[in-house]
């Protein structure tokens, strides 16, 4: 495809240049391609910005309303697709200015009186990212709504716990979803603390040092819905800390994913046959006709990967940057974009994709039952017979052995097969090896126990009520 | 070095095994070697755990003694250089366990009831990480303080402010230092956010499940001075996000080091000169007799990538793990030891460091004269006579283009000259392009004049004193 | 913006599917929205592809030459922007197939014979990436000739040279020039290695297993310009190494120009004022009408953070994951394409931007005369008068504190004042301290003595000669 | 553990200085803690340098005899333990000078004339690197070998290969172990290429401008051992491409790892079943008496992430440094090191593990047999009845349904049915779906045939060997 060649436009910022631009330098420096996502933000911070100039007298009433009007337009304008943004006019910033100029003449070289695009383009992303974080924050409680329902609707299934991928102990699969409950539960925590960071407007510092018109920042903030005002400049146009808080946070967040993705990828298998996921939700493919792929989790699972990169990039570009703004900070945007529409992506088709599975409470049950999985409880049972913990794990080892070269599941022991290990062995001992005397023992906070998991199940459903409401 | 072959030990966990580790699979897989730094924390923990199992009866009242008698005594011998761990041993806690053995036979054997080394683990790491963070936090305050001595020192000087590099507008060299205290400031808030993360016990989980002995475990919470207990066992021993947590926050402040890094290795070159660092903080060179230079700067830039590294393979680490405890995750210890050892490190001797580097006043002011810097505040006049700003900008950018060609600072030229490019100058026009006048009028919250820095100083220590306090 | 709702089409791999996909899913596992700037590779190899399909018998020579034509015409039609690539088909590859359908009919339902999408696509981004890299490698040569014009046009411009970013001993400029042709060199090695590794024809391996049709693979990669095949068909189609190679050799690549660009925004600064970068290649302030910035270098150092992010994304994507193809994979193709794009738009511009810079000989030659640059030289006289080196270190270091006491330069201390720390000096000495004598005695190869960089120069042009005739 | 502290000892570069370094300073700058590591590479190449500075007449014969005699003796020494390291002397190179000067007087201090720290360090460490590189690639080989051997012992058994970790098409598990065959051999290459970088002698470029001593550099290479001379000497004390090439090599290597681990976790679970990990390389859990579990696999699956970490580190250390040296590349040494170690014990017990694997053929074979894995060779015999492959996916897509609604596997359907969907289908069409035809008919370079893997293997052998004599 051919880039139509634009008329050259005049730098805003041309007065001391006696030479154009090359054409290939404003390819490589432009970044309206992708920061016209900011119109809104960068529309809004300047009728708020026109209003403060107004209050300090360096535009009068006329020219304030003048400038609100033709800001508003040119958001109407952008909205309904009339405006073509130009890539000589750099950024976002200067094309707005530029369409104001063309819509409301002269008085719109005023508008950036006091004002830097280094303050201003961080203002933007504040703002802009506060949308995002809040959203963010909803789509992970509308995910966790889903593991809740889940829970709630499988709180009978019992399911093999796995340590090193090998059988462990029996657990509730309401247990197992909670996990991943509690993961977003801080996930949200860590979102919602990048929101408070990134709660602090930047506009006033101007270029550097703040501007010299004196504006009042604490009322614009308000204005702008910003809880509290930077307090050094300099600090406040060379800062990207937010950006890397997002990145930080979602970098965790994509792993608790991938973990999630695994776990629906293994239990998707033909050996594991614990779950399968909806038609709706998965894909075949081009030669073999009788395949069924997870490629929602594989592909989720894949972009960890993407917003790993997006913050390792970001972290690099501002590693031994001087004071205060340089150039290289533009780089922030595009990775920042892309990792929130990752985010998002995976929070939305997560939701749909995990309520359409079905659960295979059959086949579950049947791997709780096999693999020795309550042999920890065998060895508690000697331990309540005051045989030191470390010596029954021994005894109980050797049963296992034992149990491995007959072939035979622990279950199918008899209790003189027992004696002959310890005995201390009774004819109780086989109760306690039942995978649900097994799982009812673990009855303390954070226990597999159904009851604590019920509890669990609704502790969680009032956290998340009282957050939607606070 | 030839490493000395200790007898074979027998494996705690070895019941079911018939064969013996081969001797390069226990070197490969052991920790003891760098885990034994959590020998302090393994021990109280203990205890702690001794107490409850006591509380529930699975311990004597004799037992639980005699345990708590024991583990005080390897806590000495350890302190004392007394003990070698053993590698065949594995790991830290299965040392300390063998040792208690030794110490008071059997009875030590009941010790692990009801606890696995998956919960005891991550309940010792999070101890030592409390710790360090604390830590962590009080030496950023005393760099902190040290910073702000610097602002105080020296709130007269005046210098250049760059962006780009280029030199943009005068600034207080204060307000310069302030930056970084605003930086720090978040870097604490950070690492204090992840202590509260990092304030759950997990203890009480066991394995995966949750232990079969009904432990009280807000009462073990408080004993071991932790503010929550972990809500699902699950999540809670496959769970290391309070290691990334605090490996980001280490990322980001390590970030706001290499900037400050990177300006004293520039502000110490012979072409800027702006500052001599003293020669105790200072390297020669093994070859050029004249060199000084500025390694601890260097170094701590270079330290950067170390944790941003550091960072990078615990995320790498944790991506797709399926639930719950997987032996990957060992590999977590000697990256977030290896950042603890940096972070601390670099605070200790920064804080040493800038209080012994000399500013050059005179350079410093000097630079802030030349290069323009005041061009903005004409543009300025210009506004407040009613030039619109866009147009201003566009004749002072000419006028730079002729000072520049007639090889003459801003305030050397005259009147008649300036209003050759526009009628609005007047006599008035050359007050306001002085540098002091310039600084003055940065006159809001966040700006540069001398009253609002500080003003901002006076801030800075009275936040410090309330966290002190609180 | 609004995406308009395309009808639903029938998936290729349907057939065992009940129920349709849902929206969401395709939108989230759809990628003809950046594959289908594979659309030239696709058709190509499907034609070579039908070819091969003939020869074993599948296809008749009339269905062959149907399906022949038919591609080519496809491939007009995408080149004249007469196709909309539809997400439902999922890929370019789902696309063009279907295309090819709409076109000729049902015979064109015997192209994916023998073949699946996993050695397809692979096949595809290997012909696409050796494009790339053949063009990247002759974009650095360009590159390259720029600083080889640049070094012979200043071969007598001398420079401080630094180490620490403290003067350390005179060098030529052209000689620090040529440390970047060097760097380069190595680049176009390793972009030269990986397409080696690139160049092995992946088609034939169907799903995993190999193509159940006894296609002559060798003729097959012949005909696609591959130079050899891969050799195990889980591998071929599992393997993504040839991208992690181009984005290992794309970092290190990076990292060269990032050095390059801190070398020349430092040399812009006003206190360096080494050189002026063009106004066709520098941007200006919104704010500031004095500004100048030198944006490409800072932009392009900042696009080393973005190159290494994608990086560390395509490790993290392929870590732990099974043989042979996972979805995950499909996230290879955007941060590959991402930094293709960045590496060559970097490349282009910057072979323009160091054409234009202005090298101020007279500031670099001064800087070389002042800060005892040529210490070493005056320790090395004395070495020749036979005082061990590391004494000789030891007087002219106490000579330059000397010097540094008295505000003296090197070139201005007195043959009895240099007796007072050594009677070895003598008459001579003052000619071992010129500027011009240090780098003449440099004299061996990779030194920077005048004959010894003219020679590199010759050299370094003889090489891209050879290479561009090779 | 308290550090005792060393007397004060003098800088071999502070000359010009006037007050003494602190402490803090010292133990943050010191290097001699882990570049001791270098002893032997330093004194070999010191003993190099000291001939070359013998033939230009720097040194007396005598005087050279005297260095390399000291310089052996403290070789011996530092071997037997006889040697303490200093840290106030910074580095293994001002150590073993300091030692010789100890050892053998005032004309040790002769040593270092010519050469600067700059150009010894990178020195040592490519001497170091490429001797581990030579090791690793023998190690490579050796892990080779047992996967032939692993390959050739199991030719005949039958495995369901993977998409998507859905079965999908029969393969024979030597044609999947032979996936790692050729991902090794690619590593190979790597390392190797990185060995030929690695190897070109930066000595002689002294500081950063080139040594004034006319010094023979392609001799000095030649007894070093080294195959080229580096030709710019301000590139070569600032580069480090050879570390990050050894890194990227070593990052790959270790994605390779990681999915074979990945693989033989998988394998190992209860539910695949398709393999046992020998006791001697397989660890018991300190709660669960039943547990095995396959931790080798995994810590070195974990392992990954520390090396991607490692490179990510040394890529964030060397942004944007100008030329030349700069401290921050002190770090380089560390993150090599580690990743060194973790290579070659990464590959150690790998060899050995891999051998202790007991294969489960019949587990294999009956999963080959299950989940429709010939379901794509149906649709070839439809195909060879001329039905185009599109419509024939389709057809037998919906013969999978039918099985899967009637719990059937692929080979119990009879010929009746079949026609049901298509009446191509004749008396033949169960021969093509069974698993050994099917594996039989991927007959062609790359494919699973039995065949065509036996001279895979062959092939293998031959290239080793090949190798191992070349």
């Amino acid at each position: 495809m051919k880039e139509k060649k634009d008329k050259p436009v005049k730098k805003p910022w041309g007065g001391r240049f006696k030479d154009e631009m090359s054409p290939s330098a404003e390819r490589f420096t432009s970044s309206v391609q992708f920061d016209q996502r900011l119109y809104k933000e960068d529309i809004i911070g300047s009728m708020a910005f026109a209003k403060s100039l107004h209050k300090v007298g360096v535009l009068s009433t006329k020219e304030a309303k003048s400038l609100l009007k033709g800001l508003q337009e040119i958001f109407k304008d952008i909205e309904q697709g009339k405006v073509k943004f130009k890539k000589e006019l750099e950024d976002i910033h200067m094309n707005v200015e530029h369409l104001l100029v063309e819509k409301i003449g002269d008085v719109a070289k005023k508008l950036h009186t006091g004002r830097s695009r280094n303050d201003q383009v961080t203002t933007d992303l504040r703002m802009y990212l506060k949308n995002e974080i809040a959203e963010t924050i909803n789509l992970i409680t509308k995910f966790q709504i889903a593991l809740l329902d889940i829970a709630d609707k499988n709180i009978k299934v019992v399911m093999p716990g796995y340590t090193h991928m090998q059988r462990a102990q029996p657990v509730l699969f309401s247990h197992h979803i909670m996990a991943y409950f509690e993961m977003l539960q801080r996930d949200k925590e860590r979102f919602s603390q990048t929101y408070s960071r990134t709660d602090h407007l930047p506009l006033g510092s101007a270029a550097l040092s703040g501007t010299s018109f004196r504006i009042d920042r604490e009322a614009l903030a308000k204005e702008l819905g910003f809880h509290e005002v930077t307090l050094n400049s300099i600090d406040a146009v060379a800062d990207r800390d937010y950006v890397i808080d997002y990145l930080s946070a979602a970098s965790i967040f994509m792993m608790h994913i991938s973990r999630l993705s695994e776990e629906l990828v293994i239990w998707s298998t033909y050996e594991f046959g614990f779950i399968e996921i909806a038609d709706a939700y998965a894909t075949g493919s081009s030669i073999m006709p009788q395949k069924k792929n997870p490629d929602i989790a594989e592909l989720a699972r894949g972009k960890t990967g993407r917003v790993y990169g997006n913050l390792i990039a970001l972290l690099t570009i501002m590693k031994g940057l001087p004071l205060a703004y340089n150039r290289d900070v533009q780089e922030d945007k595009e990775r920042l974009f892309d990792t929130v529409d990752t985010v998002k992506s995976v929070l939305f088709i997560f939701e749909e994709m995990v309520k359409s599975i079905k659960i295979n409470a059959d086949v579950m049950k049947e791997g709780a039952h096999k693999g020795f999985l309550t042999a920890t409880d065998l060895a508690y049972y000697l331990v309540r017979k005051n045989v030191p913990f470390r010596d029954a794990h021994e005894i109980v080892g050797k049963i296992i052995a034992y149990c491995e070269d007959s072939n035979m599941q622990l279950d199918y022991i008899s209790i003189p097969e027992l004696r002959k290990f310890s005995d201390k062995f009774s004819f109780d001992a086989q109760t306690v090896i039942s995978v649900e005397n097994s799982i009812k023992t673990k009855d303390l906070i954070g226990g597999t126990a159904p009851d604590r998991v019920s509890e669990a199940i609704k502790q969680g459903r009032k956290k998340l009520l009282k957050e939607l409401k606070g």
